[in-house]
C-alpha cells in the first residue's frame, strides 16, 4: 500500500504550502498549464492568482496581491507559467520581489534558475525568504543499465507538448486507485512534481542519465504494482524528442497511452512541423519502446476535446474509438469511454 | 575556406599542448578509444603514456612517468581512458596528483570533473596547475528551432558505442578535404574535441537543449560547404539513445553513414540488448531523420574490421555491398571501396 502522491525513490520535496499562482504577463493559456495543473489537481493548496500588466489568462481562483495573498495564509508564490526555454522574464521580476517582501517563499519549476537573478537572490536575503528551484534533478542519477524491473508501468505519452500528458496519467492513476490498485503517480515535470511532492524534472537531466533518471523514478515493485508515469515532449518534437526517447527506454512500460489534441494541426510554436498523426505515434513509440520491454503495447487514445461541446467530443471519441481500434477517451470528461481506456490499460479482457 | 579544426561556433578551446596519455588502469581498450584517438589523429601531439598498476592497454608510445615527460616537453596529462559513467577513479588520484606536481596541467573529457575532487584542487593550486574540464558544455545553448539550415550536413549514427563513428567522421572530413571541398570536422565527443579543439560535449547537455546544441554545432554555411558531424552513441542504445536522437534531430543530416563492428553481437556492457542489423539502423534512422530533413538518405556503411585479416575484410565489405545494395568500406583501411563510399556521400552519381 502506498500514501498519495508518495514517492519511493525520490527525496521527498516539503514545499511551503498553500500557493499563490503567479501568471506573469502569459497571454497563451498554453504556457500557464503549471497554475491550470495546480488548480485542477491541487486545489485545496490554491488560494489565488496573481499576474502583471499584460497577462490575459485566469485560472478562475480569486486575483489577489501577494500581501494579500499572505494575509489569507499563502506561504509561497508558485510560478505558474512557462514560456519556450524556461526562462524568468525580466518584466516578472518586480512582482516576485514585491512577493518576497510580503513574506512569500518563490517556487520555480523554470529552467532558469531563481538563484540566479540578483535582485530575487537580495531580495530573498533581505527578507528571510526562500528561494525553490525545483527542477534541479537529484544528484547521482545513474547510467541505465536497460535491466527489467518487476512491477506495471504505463506511461502516457503525445503527438505534442502541452496536450493533456500529465492530466491524462493523473487520471488513470486516480482511476487505477478507485479500482482499488495499488499505484503510484510518477511525476517527470514541474507541475507533476509540485502536485505529487516528488519526482524528477526529466527535461533537466544530462542526456546521458535521461534514460537512467527514467529507471530511478520506477523502482522494482511488487508484481501487481502500476507507476502510472508522466510523459513528456514527443518523439516527433524537433526539440524534446531526446527527453521522450530517454523516458520511453528508461521506463520500459508494459502499455502506453497516446495523448492528442484533435484541434491542433502544427508543432505549438514551431508552425513549419506538422502535427504526427496518433498512428505514427503507435507505430514509433512501439518499434522504440520494444528495445527495453518486448511486451509493450498500445492501451488506447486520450483526446483533449477541451475546445468542444459535449456532443461533438463524444462523436469523435466514439469515431476515433472506431477509426482505430483502440479505446479513445477524454480523461477530463471520464464516462464509459475513459472506463473502457481503463480497463484496457489494465489489461481485463 | 577554412583551417583544419577550426570552428565556426563554439568558442576554441586552447588545450595546452603536447600531451601525456594517462591510461589509469584500464584493461579494456575500448574504454581507451579517446587516447588510441589522439594518437591516430593528433599523433604529433602525444609525446607518450602513462599507466597506473593493473593497466593493460597500450598506444604503442613510449611509457612516461609524470616527470619524465614533463623533461620531454609535455605540458598537460590528458585522461585518455572512460568508463560507464565517466568517473575519475579513486585508483588513479595519486598518479594525476604526481603530475600536477612535476608541472603538467590536466586535461579530462569525463563526465565527472576534475574540479570536484579535492585532492585535485589542493594538488592544482599548490603547484600553479590547471584542472581543464573539456566536458563542460558552452553557456546559453538554445532549444532547438528545426529550422532548416544551408549548406550539407553528414552525420555518422551506429549500432553500438565505441565502434568507429569519430574515426569514420574524420577520415570522411580528409578525404573531402583532399577533394578540395570545403568542409568542418564538428567535434561532439571528449576525444573530437581534444582533436579539433573545438566542439560540444553532446552527452554532457541537458537533455530539453540537446538538439539544440546539435542545431548550433553545425551553422549555416556555403550551399556548397559539408559538415561532418560526429555521432554518438545508438538509436537502440538503451542508455545513450537520447543523446543519439538530440544529435540527429538537431544535424538534420542530408546523408548518414552507419557505423558497424562486425564481429560484434550484443551492446557493449549491457549483455541482454542484441546489436540492432545495420538494415533496422538504416530505416530507424531515415524514419526519425526525416522529421527535420525529408532529403535524408543513407550514403553507406562503415566497417570496423580492425580485428580481421586484410583478405577476410575485403571479402566481408564486398559481401556487405553487395547484400545491402550501398557501399561498404573501412575508413581506416581506405582503398576503392572507401573511395566509392566518399563518392555515395557527396551523392556523385
Amino acid at each position: 500500500m502506498n500514501a498519495p502522491f508518495q514517492s519511493r525513490t525520490a527525496e521527498p520535496l516539503a514545499l511551503p504550502q498553500p500557493y499563490l499562482l503567479f501568471l506573469g504577463d502569459t497571454q497563451n493559456p498554453q504556457f500557464a498549464k503549471t497554475a491550470f495543473g495546480l488548480r485542477d489537481w491541487a486545489g485545496e493548496l490554491c488560494i489565488g492568482e496573481y499576474g502583471v500588466a499584460g497577462c490575459g489568462v485566469s485560472t478562475g481562483l480569486p486575483a489577489m496581491t501577494p500581501r494579500q495573498a499572505r494575509e489569507a495564509g499563502a506561504r509561497a508564490l508558485v510560478i505558474g507559467v512557462a514560456n519556450q526555454g524556461g526562462i524568468i522574464n525580466a518584466d516578472w521580476v518586480p512582482a516576485l520581489v514585491a512577493a518576497l517582501e510580503a513574506g512569500l517563499d518563490l517556487v520555480s519549476g523554470l529552467h532558469a534558475r531563481l538563484a540566479d537573478v540578483p535582485a530575487l537572490v537580495a531580495a530573498a536575503r533581505e527578507n528571510g525568504r526562500q528561494l525553490i528551484d525545483i527542477r534541479t534533478p537529484p544528484p547521482g542519477i545513474p547510467v541505465a543499465t536497460g535491466r527489467k524491473r518487476s512491477g506495471k508501468r504505463l506511461l502516457t505519452v503525445g503527438t505534442d507538448c502541452a496536450l493533456g500528458k500529465k492530466y491524462t496519467a493523473l487520471s488513470l492513476w486516480r482511476a487505477f486507485q478507485a479500482r482499488g490498485i495499488d499505484t503510484d503517480f510518477r511525476a517527470t515535470g514541474q507541475t507533476g512534481i509540485m502536485i505529487a511532492g516528488s519526482g524528477i524534472p526529466m527535461d533537466a537531466v544530462v542526456a546521458d542519465f535521461e534514460a537512467g533518471a527514467a529507471e530511478i523514478l520506477s523502482p522494482d515493485a511488487d508484481p501487481a504494482h502500476w507507476d502510472v508515469i508522466e510523459g513528456q515532449g514527443s518523439l516527433f518534437h524537433p526539440a524534446y524528442s531526446p527527453v521522450s526517447l530517454g523516458l520511453l527506454h528508461g521506463s520500459q512500460p508494459d502499455v502506453f497511452v497516446v495523448c492528442h489534441s484533435p484541434g491542433r494541426t502544427h508543432i505549438v510554436g514551431l508552425e513549419t512541423f506538422p502535427l504526427p498523426d496518433i498512428e505514427a505515434v503507435i507505430e514509433l513509440t512501439l518499434m522504440l519502446g520494444k528495445r527495453t520491454n518486448p511486451a509493450i503495447r498500445c492501451g488506447g487514445i486520450a483526446l483533449n476535446t477541451s475546445d468542444m461541446t459535449e456532443e461533438a467530443a463524444l462523436a469523435h471519441i466514439a469515431a476515433e474509438t472506431e477509426r482505430l481500434g483502440l479505446p479513445a477517451a477524454d480523461p477530463i470528461r471520464g464516462g464509459a469511454a475513459f472506463d473502457a481506456l481503463v480497463e484496457s490499460c489494465l489489461g481485463a479482457a
